[in-house]
């Protein structure tokens, strides 16, 4: 939580302007390219290399030893390098926040931003991983090839519905933890709050029924969150309506919720799911009308977590709703995943745990609802991204979970 | 070259012993052992992330608008992000030091030790890539799926004669740098001290005969080096003895070796070539009698770099030789590939080569040699790794010579 920021770039991004070519206009002209001259991040080593009896430890003659002895004991590999606290974030480019399909080279801010706040906010290092294919399977077989070198594997910006196939394969193949955040980790954020709502209001979650406005990685994985974590029924509508056995367009993966999910059978348009719905969990990127938003039950949460465009307005969804959440930070009660992915992964690299299991993810939910305490108010259902309880609490449910589990290694 | 040394985990390493398992011991046992616990590297954002307004430049919202501008204008990925700082330590853990086939974790030491080398000595940031894969083509197709993230790809520690080839098809595929070090680093460095010694002889390279006990990686590249450096000539031996055209067991990389060396038609032992020889370059590992050495001519130059054991004892070269040079740090004039590829990788980065040709390492080998100015002498024919006029100067070399030679970007 508390590492240092240092930047030894900062002098090129202040001062020279001499040699940077025709990209220096967006500098002056907006202080996002300023800050990204160059990039947001760097390698450092944490040992000391000033002399030769430096280098004969950190390098040779010194590290053969070390080698060695990983080559009898490979499980020393946790030991003696920084595999158990490295993070590959491997992206394909093809689901870049609400830009698309952009490829690997223009994803590549977001996947450094993310990077540092692995490093900011849960101590782990991270590793940006773009890669320009898009097959599941080459994507699949080159994680795989590279995995010696990490000690996790966090999915991101991948669409649906290749994310899922390339997820679950790779969880298949490989023995340290693979978490696509897009699914999970706004899964996690999202039951957070709304287990504060629902204590804020006094009911229990198996008694409200949700109604989720989007079928693709964050709302496949809300619905299947939320179903383990016992609430009373769940519908996904995706563009067509809402995901129903009935349906004969429906994707493996839609099919396979509509297994799960639904279980009051309604059909029909999002508008008709809402009608005295408890709970409005929106991922789609759409728009809600306001009467909708007006037919749902008495006391209802809306979750409008779009960004930059919130499905409806926070201030249209409080002249009904009796907790309203969105995507971003100028309003109260932000879901946003950095108050689950730094955590899960530090407890999960912790412990070196093989995996992240769904009780790990609930274990997760559950301490960071927990972190708002007492002070549980409607505009205060989730912890704030800065509040440096939060990381800490999360990785200690995290690791104790692994443990219980049976998926820790150490 | 003046990065700071910070250690995060020096408390882990210094103190806290409750929870480490079973490697334990090892640390307390020895140095090299408590220095690599927890590895060697970390990762550090280079941007502030405080407040919800860091954040918000960083990540986002403001993150999209860098993301759509490298969609729209691809080589701003190199202005806007890490890419051109960064550079993938690659290897499949099938040649590691004298370690020989210990695999992608065993590696991971020395790929850490390279990586704080490449920052510590260049200011590059490097991430190691440790592959389970070892079939040429899966080695490429996996780089070249990776390569979008990196600015960069240094091969280290890849068997011959793989390795050739998959530095060739790299170079086919990517329009950055590949480096194989174990070649061309070892040249550069040879080439530079060889320079020194010509000079300090007051002998043309033009006049000289060499010979190279080695025909694996670093041998084949410091041939063909030599060879461009204009040497009067050059014989390579591998352990059947020198390699000729009239030998029918020769692998195609070997075959080629010899239509452009030998000019002399040595045939027979490596001490039938050193017979009378200007220059002994040793890159095997086996040994020389010392009735070999003493078959060189006049005023030879010996440089034994064997690691840990020298084909023949300095001293023993000393009683016969002008110049003697090693690749260990306790005797004068170490050739270490540290001198050459902080710098080298610098340059290229520098500028945003699309590859490193003939000429940047020509110019690196030229630039390394003149550090060393007036200060020549038998025992100083090429400067030590922790000289700080080394790197930037290799680095200037090889960013004017890529300018130079038109594969510089910038």
């Amino acid at each position: 939580m508390a590492a240092e920021i240092v930047n030894p770039r900062s002098e090129s991004k202040t001062g020279d302007t001499g040699n940077e070519g025709s990209a220096e206009p967006l500098d002056s002209f907006d202080p996002a390219f300023a800050l990204h001259r160059g990039g947001k991040m760097a390698v450092q080593a944490t040992v000391p290399v000033r002399d030769k009896d430096d280098l004969s430890l950190a390098y040779t003659p010194g590290v053969a030893k070390v080698c060695s002895a990983i080559a009898e004991q490979p499980e020393l590999v946790h030991d003696y390098t920084w595999k158990s606290s490295v993070v590959a974030v491997v992206t394909d480019g093809t689901a870049v926040l609400g830009l698309g399909d952009i490829g690997p080279e223009a994803s590549l801010p977001v996947m450094e931003g993310k990077a540092i706040l692995f490093k900011q906010f849960g101590g782990v290092d991270a590793v940006p991983i773009a890669l320009n294919c898009t097959d599941v399977d080459e994507i699949v077989e080159t994680v795989v090839r590279l995995a010696p070198s990490f000690g996790g594997v966090n999915l991101e910006d991948i669409s649906a519905p290749r994310c899922f196939e390339i997820e679950r394969k790779l969880q298949e193949r490989l023995d340290i933890p693979v978490f696509h955040d897009d699914q999970h980790g706004t899964a996690v954020v999202t039951l957070a709050a709304l287990r504060n709502a629902a204590r804020l209001s006094g009911r229990a979650v198996g008694d409200l029924r949700a109604v989720i406005s989007g079928a693709g990685a964050a709302g496949v994985a809300i619905a299947k969150m939320l179903v383990e974590a016992g609430i009373g029924d769940v519908a996904v509508a995706d563009r067509k309506g809402v995901v129903s056995a009935d349906r004969d367009d429906l994707t493996p993966v839609k099919r396979d919720l509509a297994g799960f999910t639904n279980k009051a059978g309604i059909t029909g348009s999002l508008e008709t799911a809402l009608a005295g719905a408890d709970v409005f969990i929106g991922v789609s990127g759409g728009t809600v009308p306001e009467s909708a938003v007006a037919s749902m039950a008495e006391g209802a949460f809306v979750f409008a977590m779009a960004n930059p465009n919130p499905e409806v307005h926070p201030e249209v969804a409080h002249k009904y709703a009796a907790v309203v959440a969105t995507g971003r930070s100028d309003f109260p009660n932000q879901i946003n995943n950095v108050l689950a992915f730094p955590g899960i992964f530090a407890g999960a690299l912790q412990v070196r745990a093989s995996r992240i299991t769904e009780g790990m993810k609930l274990a997760a939910a559950e301490a960071l609802a927990a972190v708002v305490g007492d002070d549980l108010s409607a505009d205060y259902v989730i912890p704030s991204p800065f509040d440096e309880r939060v990381a800490p609490a999360v990785t200690a449910a995290v690791a104790a979970a692994a443990r219980a589990e049976g998926v820790a290694r150490r």
